[in-house]
């Protein structure tokens, strides 16, 4: 981060069928097509779902920084 | 939830003279006049203003949830 | 509490689509369908659905104390 | 709050058998009757008393501000 | 989660040689064998133990939910 | 812990006029009484009742982790 | 506690030689000399000093509740 | 803070060179040029960067409130 | 701190236009004329309120440790 | 863990292009290239950095428990 | 602890088959082996290991201060 | 941060009767002197002495990363 610079951070759910880094990754994906000069994120939480016995997806909230132009 | 979504969390004070639930749902009908797909809430804290000994108003913070688009 | 009991405690979520302290009732009415000696509880946190920008039911998370006999 | 106040801030447990709101309300109605200057509060944890599987009351506890004169 | 149903949650730890999600799926066929309608989890922490230099395994605590029937 | 089990996590509260520690033995003596494989504890927090200016007994409420067979 | 009653809650650091249960007595004993009513304490947090490798004293800090009369 | 409005919070994090104050208006002064109705802040954690064994600048990281017009 | 004495912690929230060191100063200065044996604080929160897009004043949260005699 | 032993426990920080586990592995073979008996770990956070609307690293901040010779 | 001094923190776990106390002084007595200037210690957390429904033994996690000479 | 490094994170507390920031300086000058590539720093309690009602000093605990060489 610069010192020049002043972020703001969002929180975002992202969920996978898979793994916790590709729920993470959903998130960022979607915020990137809309918000520029996403930076970092931090981890809230993680659920997720359960259906017959087996994890149906997980769920990943995150903080995420971003410049603020 | 939906496994396919990303969620965007924001956070809202609603108040009330009458109720905490007054006071949610207050924060919930002004945030859907500009946001759609609002699926969820979860209560941050829960204030209030007092005035000649008396609760004048409630005052809740949420953070909500909802689909983003 | 009795300093010759122990407690046991539990988490349960209980709903209702009027008031939180409705959806506390619910929650203590269902457990004390199988559980004797509750005693206390405590709110761990509040949170709910929306639908069409209307709080459609409220969610509360309570810790139960029982007596463990 | 002004700039040129100070104030303190202690801790209340309130009771009710009707409702939160109400047990609010008896801890400041309580504290007024002895402190002046009473302007907020904020709610710290919300508990309650079981008897025979009904909520007999509820306890809640504040912290609630005021100038220090 | 319906309107009309109580959750209980349990917390559980399971583990794995592997990752964290494989561990996750462990505590919830471990549960499932003996409990119906476990609807989601949500992490609570992520441990593991350390044998000559390596992972040996992950724990990951979970908090557990499901219908109380 | 070994790689291969899963535990579960149950909260209990103990007393004890004398002390702390003899506190802590009180739950779990009662709980090994209907749970096998218990196997270690996290004090979750520490309180109690006074009467007439003296501590009448120590409440300490744990975290008790066993084996889920 | 009784339903009727409005409680205040103080924090208090209670100092002892010995051990942590005769600290928290020891702040107990000097709050009962100017305030009645004292009905329980939570233990906040658990410190100590330590002179030449050896613990010096214990300090131990509790929230203290007492009825409002 | 008004019994009628609606507040959203968002997190900004500012920096500085020279003070903890100073990061703090310039998360705001960059904010104000978006946002109308700033009414107050909240430091949720104050960090910096370091070269040299200097502090290059501090960073901080606010809850900022506005009226939800 | 001695190990012979009793302390009392509270809460207070002093104001300043200028510096979170000058709000916290205030608070001490205020309490120090009621209350004797002022001898530490911890800072338990930092906010402030805003006025066109400037910090019109911090307000700091402080926990305060006296003698209680 | 032994009765008879003291542990040390630190916190390190350790990145990864894949995966949260291959984080905390790159972490702990740091190490123990200069501490003996790495025991355990907890995960106290998991942050990232971004580029370009992917993760570009993900960064796991680990508490590691080792016993003090 | 003097305005002229830093003064580092390290976080150690030491256990005790009889007391919380002594596996509070088993902890600094190791440390003080190879550090100089403890000056305080913190309670981070208690737990324990059982064994046939007994408490086998205490381990305390403290945060621990000295100087940095 | 780079994605190839592991960051060591440790605790201290520095002094100054000025201001918060000096004692954060303080604190990281010495450091400085034993350790390289301190980086970044996150203030976790600020907490200072009083004296006559005065403010003798502040005391801010940081933790401060470093590079693992």
């Amino acid at each position: 981060m610069s010192a020049d610079n002043v972020y703001k951070l969002i929180e975002l759910t992202g969920s996978s069928t898979t793994s916790i880094e590709d729920a993470i990754q959903t998130a960022i994906t979607k915020a990137s097509a809309t918000v520029r000069g996403i930076g970092w994120f931090e981890v809230l939480n993680t659920r997720g779902h359960v259906e017959n016995g087996k994890v149906a997806h997980f769920q990943v909230t995150l903080k995420v920084g971003f410049t603020l132009e």
